[in-house]
């Protein structure tokens, strides 16, 4: 059992507060034990740490009154999205209150001219790009699941474009947060750069809500590409495949998406979609541009896979076929999962530097190679960021100690070639040790400004590092 | 007199401090007046701040070893990288020692694969330049300054290549700085990207010298292009100028550069290099990629200049014609002063949402045009982000006023339309009112993480916000 797994005994919220937050919220604040359940952030490998409540705030008024209540009481308060964060950040790790934003669904403005739009935390960045399909807009961060846009912020989520369309840390403008003593702060405003001051925005983005409650975003969007087209290329290695992505960098080929998915992977979403591609490691490539552009960019990465003893080009330039090879990429997890039934999915990311990208693929399928549980590799190449989903038995503690073995050797390897324990998943409570091999005295200058921002440590208390 | 234009006045160093000092140094220590005043940080409207001496390291250990010092002793430290800073950053509000970086210019290291490198705090961006000019990569912020890299992530610069390429907040991966208290810590990894803790790096980056020394810096480096193409335009107004790169922006035209430059601008540059452009509101147009992309984008912005009234295309391929048009864009000061002999220049900047900017300049101009002096306008229309010249008389105390003034309204016309007090320019001694009218409370909060990263306040004290 990790540090991960345990939960301080908090105690009894009194009864002052709940009243009070029942008299705010009516229903929308409850303690009912399933609800509770429901918002702990468990999974994978990680316990489920309970709340002691769930307040569910549908205006910035009730977000401050909800902060200031805790903060009167010093009680942990725990922003808390769609949910989909992997390293437990959402776990009640001393207790408290889980703040669900879900309800905060307001798109207040779009900008077309600007290319920008004002969204509240609750809005998912599916139901965002529902609302901008008429507009020639889109907002282009996709880290996969259908996350809340502050819970990405909060995460410093990035994906399958970030390549070409940077992640959330690129596309946020500004933010409005709630801090620990409940004062409601604008980080910036609406223009496209800034120097004046601290770059708080980008300082909130990736603090996985220890420094204040998101209650709204300003966001950068882009122009929807005239033409998209989607290939898939089995290579006869995993080298072969990195070395095709990062040469089409250095010929400067505007790649929207480089995705790898290793021969397990493969034959995961063959078994669950009724596929029948190729099992072997696999980019799944997209072009986004004029249609006389993505046709010369499909051109030339053909050209380049082909020095690299890539296979033909499987094209998929209509939507629907298009939806089905992403469809198939963004359900890795279950088509993992599907692999060995009853299974549980330990999910983990590091990200390198590219030119070690390859090296650190290979070491680390060595290490699969010999684990007692199958596993599936996939990631985004042209970041040199990559994720292993290792499918374990639940009951079986030798499978997990053995899922920690990998995953603590894995996050050496990264470190090691001067990349990072978590290129897109973030710390939580499963990457504190991580963190602190990579980075050494530079946690203590978080904590020391955590202790700064929050003194009397009520937001999300004990994530990314100890307090 | 303005509240910048006051110094504190210091106590004496201590000898021992000095005789420390020197020992380290030897003659990289100077308390000389001449080498003090060069370090002052004043010009254009606001005073020289001498500091009371200059350090200059030439290794890590050095700096270090000054640092130390000056936290032990409780005395100022100032970073100073090239001194081309507009808003007095390096003066010596509170006395202290300069501690002048430019003598450290090692360049680390080069990664091609990687497209990235690690050089020293006092690497200019020239000379970087120059460097990988074999490697088919390239660095590409450029704020016209030769500043020193660590300056220009110390002061978050931009400039005009930042609509394609982003400016130091995109393209700095790490640094390595000292803190307050004499540690050497490393920002971040040499990963593309990561979810690992607080964004230290973006912290620092328009720190301004207030929460660190930098002494290096992990940058992210660019594909030279194949081909670039330069044009210039005229426009019979800002208005169609601005509304053709806006057009381009929406249509997907990845503009590399956009730098509108007004009529009196045009009329300055004319006069200082004996040019014969046209001297109209004029968009310097820049197009980066491989030859028949370039020529195809090139096609496309011509055409929607002509929807706008705009002229005929002036091309520039050749590189020396090239060089010529940006080196009398980038010598639009010079060009400017050439206007009024004698003249002290106060350059300004601002940066509003795209959609406004054309608004902006307009009032900004009619300002202008009730001002006791000649001014100038140009800026980087793409990004929203533009700068006032105002050639005021030294000797005219009414001439700072009514400068004063413009300044004062442009800021509050810019913060009104939801922009920013300054794009790129920072905020040091000359914008901290400016920087308080805009973020409010969020300035408090920069205030807690000042004082929580540097208890003493040693680091570059008094600068961005009074403590």
């Amino acid at each position: 059992m990790t540090l991960a797994h345990v939960q301080t005994r908090p105690a009894s919220l009194p009864a002052a507060f709940t009243n009070e937050l029942r008299a705010l919220l009516g229903e929308r604040f409850s303690e009912a034990l399933a609800v509770r359940e429901q918002h702990g952030g468990g999974g994978m490998h990680l316990a489920n740490l309970p709340p002691q409540a769930v307040a569910s705030p549908q205006t910035v008024n009730e977000v401050v009154a909800i902060v200031r209540a805790c903060a009167r009481e010093r009680i942990p308060l725990i922003p808390y999205g769609a949910g989909t964060s992997l390293e437990c950040h959402v776990g009640a790790r001393h207790g408290g209150v889980s703040i669900d934003m879900s309800g905060m669904q307001r798109i207040v403005r779009v900008d077309v001219e600007d290319q920008d739009c004002i969204v509240e935390a609750g809005v998912t960045r599916e139901s965002l790009n529902a609302y901008l399909r008429d507009t020639g807009l889109f907002f282009p961060v996709d880290p996969g699941a259908n996350a809340t846009l502050a819970g990405m912020a909060a995460t410093r989520a990035s994906g399958t474009t970030t390549l070409r369309y940077g992640g959330m840390r690129e596309n946020v403008l500004g933010l409005t947060i709630v801090t620990a003593d409940a004062r409601l702060i604008r980080t910036a405003r609406r223009a496209r750069k800034s120097s004046a001051g601290y770059d708080l925005t980008r300082l909130l983005i990736g603090s996985e809500g220890t420094l204040g409650v998101i209650v709204d975003l300003t966001l950068r969007l882009s122009a929807t590409p005239e033409a998209v087209s989607t290939a898939r290329c089995a290579f006869p290695s995993t080298e072969a495949a990195v070395r095709t992505v990062i040469d089409l960098v250095q010929l400067g080929v505007p790649l929207a998406r480089a995705e790898l998915l290793d021969d397990v992977q493969m034959t995961a979403i063959n078994r669950l979609f009724g596929l029948d591609y190729a099992e072997a490691d696999t980019l799944f490539l997209e072009f986004h541009g004029r249609a006389d552009e993505v046709a010369a960019q499909a051109r030339r990465a053909a050209a380049v896979a082909r020095e690299h003893e890539g296979g033909a080009f499987q094209w998929a330039t209509e939507t629907e076929e298009r939806n089905r090879m992403w469809r198939a990429r963004h359900q890795a997890g279950p088509a993992a999962v599907a692999l060995r039934p009853g299974a549980r999915p330990w999910s983990t990311d590091v990200c390198v530097p590219v030119s070690r990208l390859a090296e650190c693929i290979r070491e680390t399928k060595r290490d699969l190679a010999n684990a007692p549980f199958p596993a599936v590799v996939l990631g985004h190449v042209g970041d040199g960021n990559f994720h292993v989903i290792m499918l374990t038995q639940p009951d079986a503690p030798e499978e997990l100690r053995a899922a920690e073995n990998i995953n603590r050797r894995l996050v050496a390897r990264a470190i090691d070639m001067d990349g990072t324990c978590t290129g897109e998943h973030g710390v939580g409570l499963g990457k504190q040790e991580a963190v602190r091999a990579e980075l050494g005295a530079a946690v203590d200058l978080m904590a020391d400004i955590k202790r700064a921002m929050d003194p009397h440590h009520i937001l999300n208390p004990g994530k990314i590092f100890a307090i």
